[in-house]
């Protein structure tokens, strides 16, 4: 059993071993990841496999980014099950969510088109209104120095490696709040959560800045959260861009030392 | 709308900005991502944000991944749905699924201990025996060679930087599949659906190579399909380490140009 030193991270002894044949026992840092359960209003919703920590954020942050809860408002309580189960977070609302979970489907289709990106891409339209057209520019030197605003104050990814991160930035590039977890899906839930949580949603002329790539639904997050934008250290997908076109939102990869890659809001950013 | 220029690759236009300013119009290849909804006997059972091409074998693969069925002959058919929806690969099994995939919960709990990774690990030594004493060792260099063979068969990767892949290997260190993905679940699913469709699964002596992070979900998968290991370029996870350690499986991280980590089986590493 792995030695937690802390929630997100915990040691092992492992061997490192060298083209040459060195081996070395060596005590490790790892990411730690455990399964957990959200429930709603009695019924289990979903299992997310995330790092311990920020558990009530993890599922506020997924409500809202499923579009299943508008706010804070929308949540009588949170927090652990009255039995005290272990790794369940559960939430009351206070007058159901938004639609069924199950019985209306994100991906609406018809027998005769199927799911598909289009379908994927108006399910966030209906729900998320498209980002203002006065929302503030960027500098570029501004958009290259979010990424390492948050990694300044991302501890656990350079110890572990193992640990993605989403930060989220004010109008004027404040650092608000910045969340960890082995599954990037959960760093930005935890991100939004936090905010959510404190009363703060939706977040118009915020800025999220992701340790990793930007697939579609980190994108639908951030849509139906209202961000501005997303800046992203990895790459977009096909889906990912098309849809922060769709929604005027600026979307940033690639993000590196000295350039980047403009995908969607490139008048958003100035110079 | 991006141009597709092969399934896992479109083209689309951005712009890419330098630090000083310096702003260019240029056409980059981004990795393409659509939804897919995997059908079991004319019900929907989930959908995946995937990469679109060899949606058979991710069905395959997921469906042999959640422990769903237990190899080609439990399929009787499988392709498009009659009325050829889109993005829709249809399954018909032979006998029903091994278990009711909502009914049976993955993660077992009871009101006193909830979810947790106790139960995560019990659900996956239920449903597959360890890997054999006799497994055949792998010195160091050969280790080392695994990734740089599938970099050497993965175009996708380098061009996009968002593509993840899978590679097996058989005994012999020969390749035997590789599958690149958005999603690094899709493209180990594919990788193993690719062979169980070929009659092979589960698939001992088999190794896994992953482009990136060896999640506990991840080492699920090769421990169902019985793999003798999982060597990684990522990190591993608390969770992800605890599996591979009590199924005996090999499982190495961090494995660059002239080291790598052994996080379970060291004793299968020769040299």
């Amino acid at each position: 059993m792995p030695l937690t030193i802390e929630p997100h991270v915990a040691l092992q002894w492992i061997e490192r071993v060298t083209a040459g044949g060195v081996r070395e026992r060596v005590r490790d840092e790892l990411a730690v990841e455990d399964p957990l359960e959200i429930r709603v209003d009695g019924a289990a919703l979903a299992v997310a496999m995330r790092t311990p920590g920020e558990d009530e954020e993890l599922a506020a942050g997924f409500l809202a980014g499923e579009g299943l809860i508008g706010g804070r408002d929308d949540i009588a309580s949170i927090g652990p099950t009255e039995d005290l189960a272990a790794n369940v977070v559960e939430v009351r609302t206070r007058s159901g969510l938004s639609r069924d979970p199950s019985g209306e489907r994100r991906f609406a289709m018809s027998s005769s088109c199927g799911v598909c990106g289009k379908a994927a891409l108006e399910f966030v339209t209906r729900t998320a209104p498209p980002v203002p057209q006065d929302a503030p520019a960027l500098e570029p030197q501004a958009v290259l120095e979010l990424p390492r605003a948050a990694r300044a104050a991302q501890p656990g990814f350079e110890r572990t490696g193992g640990l993605h991160a989403t930060a989220l930035f004010g109008p004027e590039a404040e650092l608000l709040v910045l969340r960890e977890d082995v599954g990037r899906h959960n760093a930005m839930d935890k991100a939004i959560g936090a905010l959510l949580l404190r009363g703060r949603y939706p977040l118009p002329g915020v800025i999220a800045c992701l340790s990793g790539r930007a697939a579609f639904e980190l994108v639908q997050k951030a849509s139906l959260a209202r961000l501005a934008g997303v800046v992203a250290v990895g790459a977009p997908s096909t889906l990912a861009v098309e849809l922060a076109r769709e929604r005027g939102m600026l979307l940033c990869g690639f993000v590196r030392d000295t350039s980047f890659n403009v995908y969607s809001g490139a008048e958003r950013v100035g110079g």
